[in-house]
């Protein structure tokens, strides 16, 4: 579900643009980044490929402060039209490679066009792990979810498969029992569950979390929401939907080819969001600031993307002070 | 500027009433933490006396993300009826004292009812020093504003006063200066300032950029919105606005009555927003997690309030499998 906007107006000539910061991400943190530094009348280009990041998969937020229900893709636009609207050029592009250039500068190569950018912001999310089978793409949002602490109240008074062995899924499981799902099945693919023996005792104490072991799912099948959950065993599971819990990944390809320090994949970066590397910053699902995984949320990557725009903006004020640029 | 509700229930009885989480303080971050704790099916009361707290004074916000413009009481009203939703109970109240209780409780006592709670979360924010002059609250949010970050971009082509000596009254002439402010004048009441050495460098770099010492503000005068600002010399200056930037005190009372650690009178908690005590969390203006006070944001506060609320959430859990409650 990649959105392009074939409507935007892109720059597809080989001319290379000098803007003061490239942003790298159209999720909300790089959104919000994109906000508060032109805001704060920098020069910005926010360039990315995936409409709103993880949120512009969402069909449905009813988490984020000031919205009651809007989709990730309308408060993308939201977010979009407030950054556009104090100067920020968004780009949709799919970026090639970021170097090091001259004058401590930064060169982002994209194939709607060059940046060569004094500072950056790397806003570039995560991915959650996908099971990778029949009908699981055509269920997103329609039963298919990768994020309980999102989703779980959709599903009261409803049935559900929980995939995963992990604390996500145990949480998750928890969080889903909580809110009042009439029956939860937590599947394993083997037969042991890898998540902290104190949530297996909170399982325990539910009369509506059954655990089952030794269980892949090769297909989920539905009309048009969730219906069904195929196992490679030959049995199934009526379900209203599934909670993938199977794990993220970062995508951190371009801060490692850049020589950004990591810490368990994630960016490390101190409490002002700075990188080791002077003039990167990093905020949103990339970083390592986000110490529990649950809590990779629309409003901790606004909140992060705050305090990297404003570091950003005095690392830009102190080059012009010592007569870099 | 506090607004008190008068058409809300509530409750004047001697009761007490007995819930599993606490929210003191009505501001982005309390407001926040209890829709994310409500959802996960949590009962909470979300106690205090300001309505939207510092964010309930703004009268206009560009820079919370996906609102262009909106005001403080406007984003409180959404963000208190999303909350409610999920069944957070609101309560108007001058709170007089927090105790610990038996069994691992705390009992908040307010003038609008008793509450025995099994966690606390503390949203109780900051206020800013006023300047304590005729006519300042008169023309708050009309020429006199706290926060520079924040409004700085209204002061395009605009003059104004910058009142402060130290980092805040520093950056916060700098951003007027980059948004295009036509004239700065940067007071201090005495005859230096105490800001980074840095920043004074870059102002002098600044046509639009004048700093006067030994003046003290006696009275701000205008109509509809500030027009001029006296001195007790006898001078004045024509202006359209004035920044008070002269510092901010955390509401860190009831955190000290209960005996939680502070760091530089900011409550002190590590990444998941816990405190030194346990089943007590922090979130918000009031917390040591943000370090530059420029960052101290409604963005912010809302991804401070995601994490306060789903570790109180798990404190909760692990209280119900160890049988304590």
């Amino acid at each position: 579900m990649l959105i392009l906007t074939p409507k935007d107006e892109v720059d597809e000539s080989s001319e290379t643009h000098e803007l003061e910061l490239g942003i790298v991400g159209h999720g909300p943190a790089g959104l919000t980044a994109a906000l508060y530094a032109s805001r704060a009348a920098i020069s910005v280009a926010c360039i990315g490929k995936d409409y709103g990041g993880a949120m512009g998969l969402a069909l449905e937020i009813e988490n984020y402060p000031g919205f009651e229900n809007i989709s990730g893709i309308d408060l993308t636009d939201k977010m979009r039209a407030q950054a556009e609207k104090f100067g920020t050029k968004i780009v949709y592009g799919e970026i090639s490679a970021i170097e090091k250039a001259e004058g401590n500068k930064f060169l982002i190569k994209s194939d709607m066009g060059n940046y060569l950018v004094k500072a950056l912001i790397l806003a570039t999310g995560g991915r959650h792990k996908e099971l990778d089978v029949p009908g699981e793409k055509d269920f997103i949002g329609r039963g298919v979810s990768y994020c309980a602490t999102c989703d779980a109240p959709f599903f009261k008074e409803k049935t559900v498969v929980v995939a995963g062995s992990g604390d996500a899924a145990a949480t998750g499981t928890l969080a889903l029992s909580d809110v009042g799902a009439k029956k939860i099945y937590w599947i394993s693919r083997s037969d042991y569950l890898k998540c902290e023996r104190i949530y297996i005792d909170r399982e325990e104490q539910r009369d509506n979390i059954e655990i089952l072991f030794n269980k892949q799912i090769s297909e989920i099948k539905g009309t048009n929401t969730v219906e069904e959950i195929l196992f490679s065993d030959g049995t199934s599971l009526k379900a209203d939907g599934i909670f993938a819990e199977i794990g993220s990944l970062p995508n951190n390809e371009l801060a490692i080819a850049l020589g950004v320090e990591l810490e368990e994949d994630l960016i490390k970066t101190d409490d002002d969001c700075k990188t080791n590397i002077p003039g990167i910053f990093a905020a949103g699902d990339v970083t390592s600031k986000i110490k529990n995984p649950l809590s990779r949320q629309i409003t901790t990557s606004v909140g992060l993307a705050t305090i990297a725009a404003i570091s950003a903006a005095e690392y830009l004020q102190a080059r012009k002070t010592m007569k870099e640029d």
